[in-house]
């Protein structure tokens, strides 16, 4: 088992399946793309067990507390690295998080978005400690997302050849 | 001609001039910046052949309709391609599409972005083909964008040496 | 001493101590992230000399003025050279400046993003000289920023080994 797999379990995290897309929307680009030692992740979203959408759905400060987008963010972050491990094959591949760019759907007078990003960082750094896990991170206030997702997180990593 | 130049003939394709920008207005940055293999392109917007800034203008859910905001992401990826070019001086030395990031102008209560920025994918994939065109993507909701345009696109690219 | 430093005396400015991370916040992530030859800087804000977060604060359009964002950028600037030094040692290590992108904390009717950033691109081109300092560059608005500052800018550059 490789490390990373060990510690996940150890860690009782269990990652989704592939995104359920729903019917009718086409999406002709790949979760994650890899060249070379950098691959890049593309903007991913908090999923249930099953890849279906989860249902905590809004804007930060309004229908969703930070609590929930905390959460969200780290439901994010297990989706990301379910889409990383289907294209990698094995997330102990990944020797450097370099960029973590953090989207928050946000209410109008809301403005603690790292503190609802800081779900993905947590969950990063659990998951492959500081060295590795360390990243460069901006988390800031959308005026929308896709599906009205509080949270949504691109993020580029460095790989071994 | 080079391969990219061919398949833009076939589509029909003519990619515009380079962006008048409005008197009064210094752009101190480049449009396309090339370093070892990856090239980062600065956000682009949609464009008249002429370079002008394309007038349908405001934000998409509102004064601009869904299938309006497709056109103008697929005009944003022919002024892409316009700058890439002259950079570049050839396309074919385009050898993989690597980050695509889609802003939407959006109104309040819109948020099917994937389908606004589908315009710009699914030109680089018509153009480039599925292996090399292929990218990561976020498609998300911004508060405002320059000129009111309702679509700004920025992406990194790998080329050969 | 070093060339940049130079600049930066012979310019008269000052790069600000660290941010100070008001109380109970916890940031779990670095503002910058090296590897190889590509440096990662995180989201960066106006910061007073001293890492207090600078007060003007609010939306540009509406309780800040384009002035006032345009000097925010310029600030922005300093507080990213700040920690670029404290990571590279020397900022003359830095070959490249590669992609520059701007948030503004946009007002409902402003667009005028790039006259913003300006403040940070005509910094960067200042202090390094068109050939290193040229960049790529996005300028857009949303719909929030941490603390409600005015402008955030998170930027990639290239350093020699």
């Amino acid at each position: 088992m490789s490390k990373i797999e060990a510690r996940l379990a150890e860690l009782g995290l269990i990652l989704p399946e592939p995104i359920q897309v729903p019917a009718g929307m086409v999406l002709p680009f790949s979760w994650v793309r890899a060249r070379g030692n950098r691959v890049y992740s593309s903007g991913h979203i908090a999923l249930n067990q099953d890849g279906s959408v989860a249902q905590t759905l809004g804007k930060v400060g309004a229908e969703v507390s930070q609590e929930q987008g905390y959460e969200a963010a780290r439901m994010t972050g297990l989706a990301m690295l379910g889409s990383l491990k289907r294209e990698l094959g094995d997330l102990d591949r990944i020797t450097a998080w370099l960029r973590v760019f953090g989207m928050v759907n946000t209410a109008p007078d809301y403005n603690s978005y790292p503190m609802v990003i800081n779900g993905f960082s947590d969950l990063i750094i659990e998951v492959f400690g500081s060295d590795i896990g360390d990243h460069s991170r901006s988390a800031v206030g959308l005026a929308g997302l896709p599906f009205g997702t509080p949270v949504e997180i691109e993020a580029e990593v460095e790989i071994s050849g």
